[in-house]
Order: C-alpha cells, then sequence, then structure tokens
C-alpha cells in the first residue's frame, strides 16, 4: 500500500455551504488556483444540481484548474449525475462524487428505505455515473453510525460496481478516533477487492475530534483524506486540512506524506477566512493568531532558552513569520530582559528585579505590555542615570 | 476504579495567561462562581508568586468558592510553594499544585539538569507542599514527551513523597491520542501504589487533538481532566470543557461521568469569551454560533424529516435555544417549504417548484435569504392571486 495521503479539499463545497460563507465564482477560482499551488489533490468544486451557481462554478474552476482533480457532489440520482457530468466537461480529470445514507436511521427516517433498496440504488448510482468517463467516488452517508456488516457489504458493492474511490464519512462526527479506525480497518479486512479502490475519510467536528477520527482513519488504512481548510463546513466543520498536514509532518513515525507544500498553509488560511468573512480563533491549531504566541513566564523562559522546549512545530514551516513574545503580568523576567535587549536597554541583577517588580505593576493594570509602556518603564529606572 | 471523572477548571489559569485575555480580580470572582454553578470539581485560580494580581485573585477566589476544590500553580521552589499557600489560606479546600518538567529536552535546554536531580527536586517539592496540610497535585511538565521509563519512576517517587494527583501534561501538544493512552495505560499498569493517586490528563491543542488525547488517557484509567471553557490556553489553547462533557455524555458506553450540569454550558462559554475578549469561532464544537446550524439542502431536508439524523446531541442539551435553519443557495425545497409554512405560506407541486427557482435566483444573488425576502417571493407568486 502507497504512504502517500491524497488530500482532498472541500472548502469550496463543504465549506461553502456555511451560513454566510457563499462565494462568487470569481473568488472561488482565486481559492482554487490558490489550493492547486498549496498541493491539494483533489478539489470539490461544489454539488452541481443544487444552484444555478453551483453548477457555474464546476464549469469554471474545471476550465482553470490544470494539476487536480476536480470533483463534483451528487445524490444517487440520474438527474444529479447527468448535471454533474455536464458541469465537469472541461475538467482535465473530472470526478463524480455519489452517494447515498448507509445507517439505519438514515435509510428509515431521511430516505424511508429499507437496506436492500438502498445497497441496490448506490451500486446503480456508481454504474451510472461510471459510464460518464469520470473517476467515481461513493459516500455511504452517516457510515460512522451505520451497522459495520451492512456498511462493508455496501462497499463490496459499490466497488464492484466500478468505484474508483470510497468515502466513509462520519456525517455527524460521532465517533471516537479508536472506534472510527477500527471501522476503517474492519473494511480493509473483510471487504472483497478494496484494494481495488482507494479509502477516503470524511469527519466532521461536532464533538471536536474530526481531526483525531481523520488521522486514525489514516493509520488504519484510508488512503484519502476530505478536508477543509480553517477546518470549515456544516455545524462546527469538518477535518482542518491544516490539522492533518502538520500531523503526518511532525509524526513522521507513521511513515505517511502528503503532497502539501506547508509553508503556504498560513496566507491560504487568511485568504479563505478573509473571502469567507469566517474568523480564526485565535487559539484554533496550526493557523490561530495565538499558535505561536507565549505568554506565561515559565513557557517565555523555557522558549528563549531552547524553542523546541515548547514548540514542536516552527512558525516558519506554516509561512507565519516568526513565535511572538507577548508580554503580560504573566511573564517572567526572561522575557522582560528580551525584549528590553532588544529595545536596547540592558538590566542585571538587582537592577533587573527592580525594573521587573515596576513591570508588574503596569502589567496588573494594563494587561498587555507594549514596548512604549517598556521605554517608559526602562526611562523612570535610576540605573540609567548612574 | 470510580467511573466518576473530576473536571478541573484552569480557565483562570491556563486560560487567562493568554494574550490579552487577562481578566480583574473582580471579574475571575463573577466566572468561578458560574463554574462553581456548572459542577466543576477543582478550580485553578492562578500562580501565586507571578504576580501581586494573581496572588489576589487566588486569595479571593479562596474566599468565594464553596464547593469546588481551589487550586494554585507553582514551581517546584520553595519559595512559590510558600506564598501559594499563603494565598490559599481562606480556602475550604485548597490544593497545592506543584512540579517539574520530566522530558530530557525541558531538563537538559530548561533546567540544565540531570533527570537524577530532578526526580528529586520533584519529590521534595511534593513533600515540602504536603507539610502546608493542602491536597497536593504534582505536575510532570512535558510528559508527552518523556522517556516513558523515568517519568514512571518520577510518578512513583511522587506518589511515595504524598501527591494526591498525578498530572501527565502534554505540554507541547505532540501527542496522537493512541500514543497519549497507552502512556497512561503504562502508567497504571507499572507504578507501583498508583491507586493511592488521580491521574490527571492535561493536553494541549497544537495539532488539533487535545480533546481526543484527553478523552484516551480517560478510557486508559484517569480520574481527572484538565480543561478551560472554550477550549483557551497558552498558544493553540487546552482540552475544552465542553467538548469532554459531552463526549462523555453522548458516549455512554465509555461508562464515565462527571457532575457538569450540560445546560449551563452555553451561557458560560458567552460569559468567558465576552470578559475574556476571545471570539469563539462559529465552526466550534458545542459553543460555536454554527454548531447546530443546517444550512445544505440535503441536511435541512434531512433534519427536519427527522433531528436525530444529522444531530448527535440537541441543541438545549448545552443552552442552546434551538437548532436553526439558514436559507442560502445550497436549500432545498424541503427546507424553504418548511420556512415559508412558518411565515404562512404554503406551496406545493409546480407552484413550489416555481418559488424555489425564484429563491434560488436571489439566493445565489444576495448569499443569505431573510424571511423579508421570503415574503416578497411569496407575493410575487401568481398562486396567490387564484
Amino acid at each position: 500500500m502507497s504512504n502517500k495521503i491524497q488530500i482532498f479539499d472541500t472548502t469550496l463545497r463543504d465549506g461553502e455551504q456555511v451560513p454566510g460563507c457563499q462565494l462568487k465564482t470569481e473568488e472561488k477560482i482565486v481559492i482554487a488556483r490558490e489550493l492547486e499551488a498549496l498541493g491539494v489533490d483533489v478539489i470539490e468544486a461544489g454539488f452541481p444540481i443544487s444552484s444555478p451557481g453551483d453548477f457555474l462554478s464546476v464549469v469554471e474552476l474545471s476550465k482553470n484548474l490544470k494539476e487536480p482533480v476536480v470533483c463534483a457532489l451528487t445524490r444517487s440520482k440520474k438527474e444529479d449525475i447527468d448535471v454533474a457530468a455536464e458541469a465537469l466537461n472541461h475538467a482535465k480529470r473530472g470526478r463524480i462524487h455519489t452517494g447515498i445514507g448507509s445507517s439505519d436511521v438514515h435509510i428509515q427516517h431521511k430516505f424511508k428505505s429499507t437496506r436492500e433498496q438502498v445497497l441496490e440504488q448506490a451500486a446503480w448510482a456508481v454504474s451510472y455515473a461510471k459510464t460518464k468517463g469520470y473517476e467515481v467516488e461513493f459516500y455511504a452517508e452517516d457510515a460512522g453510525r451505520a451497522d459495520l456488516e451492512f456498511l462493508a457489504k455496501m462497499i463490496e458493492a459499490v466497488i464492484a460496481a466500478g468505484a474508483d474511490v470510497v468515502n466513509i464519512p462520519d456525517t455527524t462526527g460521532y465517533c471516537l478516533p479508536e472506534l472510527y479506525g477500527k471501522r476503517i480497518k474492519y473494511l480493509v479486512e473483510n471487504v472483497k477487492d478494496i484494494d481495488k479502490a482507494i479509502i477516503s475519510v470524511h469527519c466532521h467536528n461536532d464533538l471536536g475530534m474530526a481531526t483525531a477520527n481523520t488521522v486514525s482513519g489514516l493509520i488504519n488504512g484510508a488512503r484519502q483524506a476530505e478536508v477543509t481548510m480553517n477546518g470549515i463546513g456544516e455545524r462546527a466543520g469538518n477535518t482542518s486540512l491544516e490539522e492533518v498536514a502538520m500531523i503526518l509532518e511532525t509524526h513522521k513515525d507513521l511513515g505517511l506524506s502528503t503532497n502539501i507544500k506547508s509553508d503556504k498553509i498560513y496566507a491560504l488560511s487568511k485568504l479563505v477566512s478573509g473571502m469567507m468573512r469566517m474568523p480564526v480563533q485565535a487559539n484554533k491549531a496550526i493557523v490561530g493568531a495565538n499558535a505561536f504566541a507565549h505568554s506565561s513566564g515559565i513557557h517565555q523562559d523555557g522558549f528563549l532558552k531552547h524553542a523546541e522546549n515548547y514548540e514542536i512545530i516552527s512558525p516558519e514551516t506554516v509561512g507565519v513569520p516568526s513565535s511572538s513574545i507577548v508580554l503580560t503580568a504573566r511573564s517572567g523576567r526572561a522575557a522582560l530582559k528580551h525584549r528590553m535587549d532588544l529595545l536596547g536597554y540592558h538590566f542585571e541583577g538587582e537592577d533587573l528585579n527592580t525594573v521587573y517588580e515596576n513591570f508588574l505593576m503596569v502589567a496588573d493594570e494594563k494587561k498587555m505590555v507594549q514596548d512604549e509602556d517598556l521605554v517608559v518603564l526602562a526611562a523612570n529606572m535610576p540605573v540609567l542615570e548612574r
């Protein structure tokens, strides 16, 4: 089995369907080109039958992208597949992403159907999509809660029908990493001809575990990860592209790699957040404003002695200019001395203690201490008169 | 072993040390009282030796809290422990949280010390803290990257010295869930008298896996989780209280429970976010603005048929008034019909198709469609004249 993980980006489909995130086609082209430069392997460009705007986006992205596979979403319906195939007409490499619910709750309450009928529909949709001449990916919606034996049967049927990729989504974000990994492993071990298709993982973040579930799926045999920039997406969002890419980069022991050029991550995160009007919280992993900021005294001191004490990724790796040290009441002498030195004021011993005590009074009052405050503090120190 | 998980909240210590998040003592009292009402078991109130403001906060929280244990952070130094003990003087139940680095990178590059010296210092700090008459928790900083055999030795030594709780932090957010769980399991199986102390998990979110690591630790024998509201904290933050509480609530199969009154989660999330000036991103699990919002047509249709199709937690459980349906170009006929029905306009069959086509044109243009737009759409339909 290859150790290369395909990155399937759905920022422009699962991400774009979020309230307030809708983009114009021209904006989608800008983001898609940056995703291409980032090195993603597949770009899900839209759900063509859902609206004329979505149809147009798939057409335009198909025309504008050179390297990545362009993917169009459908339900397991003839008209959806027809419209998607038409939208993909100009794609260098197109993919139809069709599927149906696989859990009993979806089968009974959403489709008012039976396992047998759904299985038949799934295989039919894949066969029909294959007649269009594109790659075909099948999604087993709500696979995270599906009966595992039935899920295996369904995946076997769609592979027999010609599916190139089989997507095992945890649609509601229900799974725990161990459980999700075991599902993937079960499919690897029990589905006939599983090696004829790539297993894809698509996780949602309703319980905050999308990333961990995705990685668990990859460890257990999946070779495609469906992700979005900044983890945007329906409800609590999808798996974050930047987290998965940097986990595989940091944990070389897993022996898995991607084509992502990590130093482009931060700029693209900013672009997506700005265009989609979806602010990224300061404490977001990898791309948050504070992701590389050290503020407590213990951490600042340790970081200044040796960055690796508190950083497992150097910020430059993901395109962030540098780690920052923010001075607050929790900052220690080492951080104050470091900042003062940069400003040209050199304190040692008792003088450092005195300026530090004065600093703490300012910090307790002002919360964040700026360089101009430090200049005032330094100017008020008797040591300068000596 | 008990199946009750102690929730140790460090919003006011590890959370509050974040750039820009600093609170006045009065504000800390307000949040601490709400944390008490939420049902947390331990509140880390500050790091008394770090600044006069922090000392005062620990004093005031000690006076104001009735139920939770009040905890004060220290390094493994005599003066830190003395000052913490003094600050906790009024606590009904106080705890000193002392510790030292346990990984070789911290031992060599932060403490410029040796394993032997650090081990001795750790045991000494716990013995000394015990003389103050409070509960003592020991943290083995950077335990996520520590040599496992050495970590076990250190934990054994501090338990022998009297530690009531042993905290195994993944300080840099490095671990994968399986790896972190195995570390906890190793300690459970290899540390003499491990049952005399409670194992605590304290995870950081640098790779987006703090929550999954925490849960993996609990599954493997830890019985205290160190968390913050909204996952705030140094760099990419700490484990989110709301995620851990709702995972244990949703996955009853784990057989673990907390004292958290989940219907108070949302209000407290808002309070912390507002007071600390730390916006929560819309796609944050459990407490984000979109956490219970359904926007795609497929999801809206499925949700309206049966909420469980797309919701594993009902929003009321965490104090969110109700799930919302947001109309965009991705919304389907079912959602439009539902909303139109609520507004008093009833469309069926061909009429529904027509109003839906008109709706899509408005939605492609306006991104989010409001009720007033729907009223205009309905008014322009010939069906109303019949």
